[in-house]
């Protein structure tokens, strides 16, 4: 089958590689119908040496069941289903407490910009789809396998209810996500940081009250401005540079909680007195247990009422997916898809 | 009046200084009945140098209302009450949010380890007590001043609840009394991370079902061998020292919560993919809002069924508090309490 491979910061290609099979009882084959690039994959882009050896990539993909192995229940060939970025049996204790993306037998999807996809416990992972693979609700569901769940996990995890203030930092597709989740919750008042006005333009269309173009020190004041000088209950961190850290601790209100899911370039951090401690704010966030929340989001792609596939401004076939991750690491697309 | 001040690292004095008087309408004056040396003191007696200039020191009492502004409402001359460490109005935006610690007119008191103190926003800060000046349980219900507030708050913000499995690490006073809070919240499993074995004895009093007396990468093999290699959902941190930080993280749980009530003597700590983003760790906690659990937690030391006090190992009259900072200096004593 083609498939997706990167050779070194810059340099994706798409070759001839062996088609995947059943490995495990509890395996599937997907024939992907629609995978996508997503924001994260740009930083091997950036940060790949050619000393690495070449790597599959991709993690997110919608597609047709082929074949599935003898311990797989609940899926039959021919099924349209989702996949979370993260695979899982979703019945371990740490499942069960809703921190899929730690499965005890799981792991990370990173052969997804391909032909076909080997699917490890295939019944913890894939999520029937109510539609035909013609639908024109594809994108938005595609969005379930990442960035549609992973913004309403930095919504939820903030507390963000009726009424909430919140930030949220970064017009990448996961922050454009974690507004319109925001306003799914119930925010009142949602600030929109960041400098792409086509994004924040969409940004607003899915909920943001307000945008602010500023970074650093200028964007933390001028979120200060508009909240009375104390900053909001709730932010949500979707960038994953220490600058949007910091940017977090500086408009978060007195008690209030950073939610991060863009994934930390950094290990260390301020929390000490003068940041965190000192006012009693709650840091948390994660890779996003996204499993768990399709059953909840999916009605309402179904029904209309969220169009998360927005994100999508471009699409190419598979042996174009270099072009995508060239229009997007250069911002002339903000999320791209692929039809395989 | 007789006061305590610091000099320098070491250098604790008591002397006559001015009498406090009422300086705003809603001040009062307050006769320290008992009053108690803390294990935050300790920072600066280490630390303090001869270049600062003396400081009083003190931030827990009770005692008798000598005075009243004439805008406190709600307290008489002769009332005996207790103090939360913070002052606050209790009745701002951020009071009102259960951040009291932050409150728009607050502070912290400094000045307690005397025979007198004046109360800023009294009526939001003292609470009538409802027994006589010579009752057995002051010593307990100075705790609510401090240091059992601060252990409850830990164990509150760390979602301890029935069933919980729960690391406390420190075994000074607000330890014990995380201890003992973690148990009042239902926790089933208490494992106290300590080396004096008479705090971890009265740890195990309070609640304790485990002590773990070894520290760092050892201290964590031990709790993890105690949990099946998973570690806890809640770790209470009631130290401050950054070593304490890492070994809270060795010990949390998948999607567990750090919660810090140990003032962070360090600014800067790891918070990335390998130590809290990848396991979707929460890390919480602050300086705690002691006024707004004094209700809470009061009915059980009336009752009998609480006995915070029993953290105070060693007694002594005002005069005598530098030999109490020295005691506790030295491990000699737990916590000291103070007689004017």
């Amino acid at each position: 089958m083609r498939a997706t491979l990167m050779y070194a910061a810059g340099d994706v290609r798409v070759e001839n590689v062996p088609d995947p099979a059943i490995e495990q009882p509890t395996d599937a084959i997907v024939r992907v119908v629609r995978t996508c690039v997503c924001g994260s994959d740009l930083h091997p882009y950036h940060n790949r040496t050619a000393a690495d050896p070449a790597s599959t990539m991709g993690h997110e993909f919608l597609g047709v069941v082929e074949d599935l192995g003898q311990d797989v229940t609940g899926l039959a060939s021919g099924d349209l289903v989702v996949a979370s970025f993260a695979f899982q049996d979703n019945t371990c204790d740490f499942c069960r407490e809703g921190v899929q993306t730690s499965c005890r037998h799981g792991g990370f999807f990173n052969t997804a910009q391909a032909e076909y996809v080997r699917v490890p416990q295939a019944a913890g992972t894939l999520v029937k789809l109510p539609v035909g693979d013609d639908s024109p609700l594809l994108p938005s569901l595609l969005t379930l396998a990442d960035v549609y769940g992973t913004g309403y996990h930095a919504a939820l995890k903030a507390g963000v209810n009726a009424g909430s203030s919140v930030t949220v930092i970064g017009d990448g597709a996961v922050g454009l996500l974690a507004v319109l989740s925001a306003r799914q919750l119930g925010a009142e008042r949602i600030i929109l940081m960041g400098r792409h006005k086509s994004r924040t333009d969409l940004g607003r269309e899915f909920g943001a009250t307000d945008v602010v173009d500023e970074r650093g020190d200028e964007g933390v004041a001028r979120v200060k401005d508009l909240t009375g000088g104390d900053g909001t209950h709730a932010v949500l961190e979707a960038v994953g540079y220490r600058q949007a850290y910091e940017q977090a601790v500086g408009v978060v209100r007195v008690g209030g909680v950073i939610s991060r899911v863009g994934v930390p370039q950094y290990e260390e951090a301020p929390v000490g007195f003068g940041s965190l401690f000192g006012r009693n704010i709650t840091l948390n966030g994660g890779p996003a247990p996204v499993r768990a929340y399709i059953d909840r989001l999916l009605p309402g792609i179904l029904d209309g009422t969220a169009d998360p596939g927005r994100v999508f401004d471009r699409t190419v076939p598979l042996d174009q997916v270099p072009e995508g991750y060239r229009a997007m690491d250069r911002r002339e697309a903000l999320k791209v898809l692929v039809t395989p």
